[in-house]
C-alpha cells in the first residue's frame, strides 16, 4: 500500500511538511506497513518558500534589501540546488508598509531585484517567484533597476523609483543588465489574469488596496501604459497586471513564464511521480471552502490525482458550510481536524494542530479500511 | 445496503432521534438507496424519556407531584403502549433543590410514587425507570408511601417523609398498596453497584453531594439499615444504594429488576433485530472520551453490533484526546462533528449541530465507499 501526502500549509499553524508528516503519522497507525510519501505543497503565495525549501531538502537564505518604501528590510528566500524559491512580498509586500505609508506612486520592487541578484551571485539560475501581496504599482521597474537595467528619462538620467516615475521614461538600456540573467529561467506563480492597463489593469483593480486615490489610479495607469509602449512589451497578456505590473516585467525583460502557482509547485515537487502508483492521495489546507475550487492547491493535487484515477482525501483546519462543492472537483472526502470546542488560538497551536491532524487521519484511515474489508 | 443508527442524545443540543436522523440524512446523500433504520438510544439518564417516547412512537405525559422538598413540581414521563418510561430525577432530582435546601434528612421520593401511580391510572403496567440524579436519601420510602404502602412508627402513625423518618419505623403495612402494582413490571436503569448501607452505601458515598454533613451521613446510614431490617429486604445487592436507596425499594417492594440503563434501552428498542443484518451500525453521543468505555450507551451498541460482526462508526459533538481507547471497545472509527472554530453556544445550536452531523456523516460515508471500491 502506498499513500502520497501533499498538504498545503495550515496558515498560522502547520507548515506544509508538518501537516503532511502529521497526517502520515495517523495513516501509519492504521497501516503500519504502508509506504507514505510526503511532498510539500503550496500555491505560490505565503508558505511557498518554506514548503519547497523544507520539502525538497533546500535551505533558507536571508538578504537585506530595499523595501517598498525605501526602508531596508530582510527578505528570506529558499535555495534548492540551483533553484531559488522566492515570494515577492518578502521584499515589496503590502505587510511591510504601514497604512499611512501606502502610496503606490512611489513604492518600488527594487528589493525584488536585489533578492534575485543575491541568488544569482550564489549560483542560482532557476527561479520560482510567487508574486502575490505586493505593495507596488511600478510595473516591475524597480526590480529591473536593481538587476542593472537602466530606465532613463529624456535627459538620460535614471527615472525615480515608483510607478509615477515611469511617466518620464524615455529609453531603456538593457546593456547594463546582469549578464547572468541570460542563463536564468524564471517561473512566475501568478493566479490573476489581469492585463497591465485599463479597467481590468493593475492600477484600477489593485491600486486602491495599495493606497491609490482615483487620481493616482489614472496617473499610474497612464504611466504603465507609457512603460509598455517604450519597452515594446505586450501589455495585454493575462497576468501582465499581477503585482502592480511585475508580471509584465518578468515576461518582457526576463523571459519569465507566468503559470498558476499550484502547477509550478506540482511540477517542481514531481508530485505526479509520487501519486501515479499511490492507492490514496492525501491533500488539504488550512480552510476548505467554496473558494478552494478556484484553483487553490488541494484542487490542483486532486485534479492531478484524478488524472491517474487515484482516491483523494483532504484534511483541513476547518471547513465552511459550502465546502461540499470540493467533492465535485476531485476530493472524494474531506475532514476538518477540530476535536473539541476551542478558541482560535488553541486551534492554531502547532502541537495541538499536529496531534489533531494525526488523530483525525487515524480515524479516517480506519474508516477507509472498514469499507475495504 | 442497510445502515442502523442508534445515537445517544448530544446533551443540550440534539435528542437521540434528531442525531440519528441527521446522521441518516448524511448517509443517504452517499447511499441514496440504503435502508436506514434509526432507533433511539439512551443510558437511563437524562434524555431517556425523550428518546424512547420519540423513538418508539409514544407520547409524553406531565403530572404535578410533590417534589423532593415538598414543593409541587411538574414531572414528565413517556408512555409507549402500556410501558411508562420515567426518570426519577423528574420528581425528586437534585436540580429541583436549591443549594440551601439540600438536606437529605428530609428530601423525599414521594413524587416518584405519584408519577408511577399516575401512569398506572392511565393503564401502564410496564415501567422503565432511570434512577440517576436524585436529591434524596430516603431508601425509596416516599415512593412507597405514595403508592399506598404504610410505613408506621411504634404508635401506628405514618412516619415523617425523608430518610431521617425511617429511624422511627416499626412496621410496614403492605395491604394498603395499590392493588394494580401486583400486575406491574419494573425495570430499573441503574449504573452503580453500591449497597444500601456502610462505607460504600448510599449515605456515605452519595449523601455528601446531596447536602449531608458527616453527622447526617451517620444518621441516614443507621436509618437505612433499620429500614432494611424492618422490611426484611437484602441491603447488600448491587444497586441497593442507588438514588439514596431507591434501588432497594424497587427490588424489595416492587419486584423491580436493576439493570444497566443501556441494556434496558437496547432491549426495549429491539436494536439487535435492527442491526443483525445491517452493513454498518452508527452510534455516538455528545462527547466521546475514555469514560465512554465505562458502560456508556455507544459502547453498549458497539458490543451488541460486534456480537453480530458488524462495522461500527461513531459520531460525537466533540472527542477528548484520550478517546482513542474506544477503538478497542468495538467502535471502529469515530468522528467529531465540529466543522469550524465556534463557541460552545454555537456548537450546541440544534440546527447547526444537525447540519454538522449530516455533513460529517456524508464525508465519512464517502470515505467508507472509497475504501470499498
Amino acid at each position: 500500500m502506498k499513500i502520497a501526502f501533499a498538504i498545503d500549509s495550515f496558515k498560522g499553524s502547520l507548515s506544509s511538511m508538518e501537516a503532511g508528516n502529521a497526517a502520515a503519522e495517523g495513516a501509519r497507525r492504521v497501516f503500519p506497513r504502508a509506504e507514505c510519501v510526503v511532498r510539500p505543497l503550496a500555491d505560490g503565495g505565503e508558505g511557498t518558500v518554506e514548503a519547497l525549501a523544507a520539502g525538497l531538502g533546500g535551505e533558507l537564505r536571508t538578504v537585506s534589501v530595499v523595501g517598498p518604501v525605501g526602508r531596508p528590510t530582510v527578505a528570506t528566500y529558499g535555495v534548492v540546488g540551483e533553484t531559488a524559491v522566492m515570494e515577492m512580498a518578502q521584499a515589496a509586500g503590502i505587510t511591510l508598509v504601514s497604512g499611512a505609508e501606502r502610496n503606490p506612486l512611489h513604492t518600488t520592487t527594487f528589493g525584488v531585484g536585489e533578492m534575485i541578484r543575491d541568488a544569482i551571485a550564489r549560483g542560482c539560475r532557476r527561479f520560482i517567484v510567487g508574486i502575490g501581496g505586493s505593495a507596488t504599482n511600478d510595473g516591475g521597474a524597480g526590480m529591473l533597476q536593481a538587476l542593472g537595467f537602466r530606465l532613463l528619462d529624456a535627459a538620460g538620467r535614471d527615472i525615480p523609483r515608483g510607478g509615477a516615475g515611469l511617466a518620464s521614461l524615455a529609453a531603456i538600456d538593457r546593456s547594463a543588465a546582469l549578464p547572468s540573467l541570460a542563463g536564468c529561467e524564471f517561473r512566475v506563480a501568478c493566479d490573476v489574469t489581469n492585463p497591465l492597463c485599463g479597467e481590468r489593469g493593475a492600477s484600477a483593480v489593485f491600486g486602491p488596496q495599495k493606497g491609490a486615490s482615483p487620481e493616482m489610479v489614472a496617473t499610474l495607469d497612464a504611466a504603465l501604459s507609457h512603460f509598455a509602449s517604450v519597452s515594446g512589451g505586450d501589455p495585454h497578456f493575462p497576468g501582465a497586471g499581477a503585482a502592480g505590473g511585475l508580471g509584465f516585467a518578468f515576461r518582457t525583460f526576463l523571459g519569465g513564464e507566468l503559470k498558476s502557482g499550484v502547477e509550478i509547485v506540482l511540477d517542481e515537487t514531481h508530485l505526479a511521480d509520487a501519486l501515479g502508483d499511490a492507492d490514496i492521495v492525501v491533500t488539504g489546507e488550512g480552510r476548505l471552502d467554496a473558494q478552494t475550487v478556484m484553483g487553490k492547491a488541494p484542487i490542483g493535487v486532486a485534479r492531478l490525482a484524478k488524472r491517474f484515477g487515484r482516491k483523494v482525501i483532504a484534511f483541513s483546519g476547518c471547513v465552511s458550510p459550502d465546502a461540499g462543492v470540493v467533492n465535485e472537483h476531485g476530493i472524494d472526502a474531506f475532514f476538518p481536524i477540530l476535536r473539541q470546542v476551542t478558541t482560535l488560538d488553541e486551534a492554531l497551536d502547532k502541537d495541538m494542530a499536529a496531534a489533531n491532524l494525526a488523530a483525525t487521519a487515524e480515524q479516517v484511515f480506519r474508516c477507509f479500511r472498514l469499507g475495504a474489508h
